[in-house]
């Protein structure tokens, strides 16, 4: 894992963010190099995702949105409870109902919780005393020795602001802690501006917050993050028998073919389904998609069906009718709520996963970085042979000039041949086109494959056919 | 104006945000068509600005940064006055300050400003009789009446919130009110990482939060919105000699050039030179461009000469050594601060720009959005002439397939063919490809062209050279 840190800093694809000023704890900025790598990853998302199927399309919503919206789902009402924390392995509690084997007994009562949250005042901290522990951690097995267990605090999960410049008059708004809720807001002006008959789906990329407790292993879990999620729209099962079954299946084949496109090798990863009693009660299946990262298997990317929970807290909020008019449906009732079945992904996670599968320091001589090559932030690096020789600059500025106009390229003409190669390798770059003192004379370049180290020869006007499929999936 | 807020919502562009809650003031989401028309904004800048360049490249840095960038930015200083804000042409000025024709003495100190906005405690409110006024004001010369001016209020442009999940624990931090920042404090990181040379450039795309005092005219001014900034770096024009105004120069043509990329025309458009009264004291010269909107002539983007103001800032309160070693620098000292030119973009304000320039209606039958081919959403629609012959269909399904392989298209089959071409037509959609009858012995289709209404016949096997460059700047 230190060895991609190391990597991701000094390559520039990933810095501490505020460095400069000691650091913010999990926060990080994307270099040069992991900006074009993440915008890959979600160009392709984007493409395989919502692009290349009709029965998908892409939003893209505001990061804070009403307050309301956050009722409704239930966030404010599951992240304003008090806490407590196993610190062994960071399980928590609800202070006022415990767990299955952990039980916890308040002493005093815990008031104006609810108050406090919604002026904005300080919530009040309490002290081990305030609460009598027994039995031990559901997850770990810890035992309440005074010293496992954090005191019960407010893990406020949502980061709430002011809106409005003019503090005493403003509301108190959320950071978005997940993109998810954007989808359904929307969901009936989608339907009205799309026409798209169910099942369809609606997936949106976007920034969200959570003020966790745990954060760390790097850009693994940050308080700042990106997801790529999917809500996808199907009949009501129990009124139109649909079979939810078998689209959730395909999604879940959809997902692991995403994983194998951007380089994650069967063995790397899992599928574990969900039980019951750890679903949440909504839920008929959930899969958790782990990858073997370095520090430990943790979790990639989720499946969930979410039945109609969603919409239909949605609609009771609102007042609004979110019903959908299934012309299909016999009988006199044509309208439902629609079921949801939802892909979510990180995109930290998810590059972090690349980063790991492709790394490779096998070989004595070189680090190679075998991403996709349609992830690869530069696709193709050109260089005469010789830096210092106008002849050659000249010829390999025409090839640079000529691949560049279709592809990502970096000119790369410091120091020693070798020394070039292996630079490119270590940032992923598939190919090296090089031209030397015989391309002054037959118009030929050789291309050195990042992978195999093995050379071609080839016309410069063949380059543009050779490359065409190269970074396509 | 309002024609455009009604296509927008009506066909999927832009949405207003939690609709379904009563909408939240000056917040609106992406709809399917507007996100691809977004992301093709910022794909293209990307491309034209950062890829297709050698001296510059991007990063994507967090929304949340350590509050010290912001104190030394001065954003902190800058934001936490009392200010007063004439209601007719919204000038702010401070409180303590005031403008130069408008004087404002204060009755009773304003005291505990500071310590206030550092603990988070609320701000107390003002009252008109806390201020006399009199003069009147800077810009638009209304006079003190009793009416015509807000009491002295505090401002806070940024977005405060709290990291940590026990607020009592919690730091301060904020929501970021322009992205140049995260470049300044990753400039050293980067420079280390890609060995880059004076003059090159760093962009970034990504959301800013600004808390407005005036916000309005749908997605012109909201309080979140997302900018596409980039900072020049070139040499200490006084130690090096450097060219800065020609360098100035050649970014205003580039801007320029963007904007007749993305389809504004040239009238449509100024670049208004900022007097040096105007302008940040540390500005040498700065250009707003403004553009022609439906509701008067608003600033669209900016360029700012900034010298060596905000690395200077950085490099105090940070107390890093900055400083660029320039090797062919002649003498003792080699180090020095680079300067910057700053084109900043806001992505909503072009995406509007783009809207207003491409909206036609002044043919009586049909409205047409005018979107350069490598901004609409969809490049082509394809569709059988009849939507319910399953052998026309069967045809078309194998061309869309064909061409959704390389470009964004839409199938659409709904009405009759006169219908389906104005929906395109109104969304943007360049070309409509259309199977009928005689494709079947032809194995021709007919391509209809958005803007010229006019129609060709055209094998399909020469449909992807046809649309080869169709599509690209």
């Amino acid at each position: 894992m230190e060895k991609i840190v190391s990597l991701a800093k000094r390559r520039g694809f990933v810095f501490p963010n505020s460095e400069i000023y000691g650091g913010l704890a999990s926060a990080y900025d994307y270099g040069p190099l992991g900006v074009e790598l993440k915008n890959n990853i979600k160009k392709l998302w984007w493409k395989f995702f919502i692009q290349d199927r009709e029965d998908m399309v892409g939003i893209d919503g505001n990061i804070i949105s009403s307050p309301k919206v956050w009722e409704a789902s239930g966030h404010i009402e599951n992240f304003k409870d008090p806490m407590i924390e196993c610190k062994n392995c960071h399980a928590r509690y609800r202070a006022d109902k415990g767990g299955k084997k952990l039980k916890i007994k308040l002493n005093k009562l815990i008031e104006g919780f609810d108050k406090n949250l919604k002026t904005g005042a300080d919530i009040p901290t309490y002290r081990d005393s305030d609460v009598d522990l027994s039995g031990n951690c559901d997850f770990c097995g810890a035992k309440p020795n005074g010293e496992n267990f954090t005191p019960p605090r407010s893990f406020s999960g949502m980061f709430r602001t002011h809106l409005g410049p003019v503090e005493e008059n403003a509301e108190i708004v959320y950071l978005r802690p997940e993109t998810a809720q954007n989808i359904f807001i929307n969901y009936k002006n989608i339907l009205n501006s799309t026409n798209k008959k169910i099942p369809f789906g609606i997936g949106q990329i976007g920034k969200a917050f959570r003020n966790e407790i745990t954060t760390g292993q790097f850009i693994f879990r940050t308080f700042e993050f990106e997801q790529m999620e999917i809500e996808y729209f199907i009949p009501d099962p129990e009124l139109t028998g649909f079979d939810w079954e078998k689209s959730f299946d395909e999604w879940k084949e959809k997902m692991n073919q995403f994983a194998e496109m951007i380089g994650l090798k069967k063995d790397e990863f899992e599928n574990i389904e969900i039980s019951k009693e750890e679903r949440a009660f909504y839920s008929k299946r959930t899969i958790d998609t782990e990858y073997k990262y370095p520090f430990g298997q943790e979790e990639l990317w989720g499946l969930a069906y979410r039945g109609n929970y969603d919409l239909s807290r949605h609609q009771d909020y609102s007042k609004e009718d979110l019903r959908y008019f299934d012309e299909k449906l016999e009988g006199k009732e044509k309208k439902y709520l629609p079921h949801v079945i939802e892909p979510s992904f990180g995109v930290d996670r998810a590059l972090l996963a690349v980063l790991c599968s492709a790394y490779d320091d096998s070989e004595k001589e070189r680090i190679v970085l075998k991403l996709p090559p349609v992830l690869a932030p530069y696709k193709i690096a050109v260089a005469p042979l010789l830096g210092n020789k106008p002849e050659l600059i000249e010829k390999a500025r025409s090839v640079f000039e000529l691949l560049k106009k279709e592809w990502h390229c970096v000119w790369d003409d410091r120091g020693n041949i070798g020394k070039r190669y292996k630079s490119q390798d270590e940032i992923g770059t598939p190919y090296f086109v090089v031209i030397d003192f015989d391309s002054l004379e037959d118009d030929s370049v050789t291309i050195r494959d990042r992978d195999t180290m093995e050379q071609k020869r080839i016309k410069i006007s063949d380059l543009e056919k050779y490359f065409e499929n190269k970074f396509s999936f």
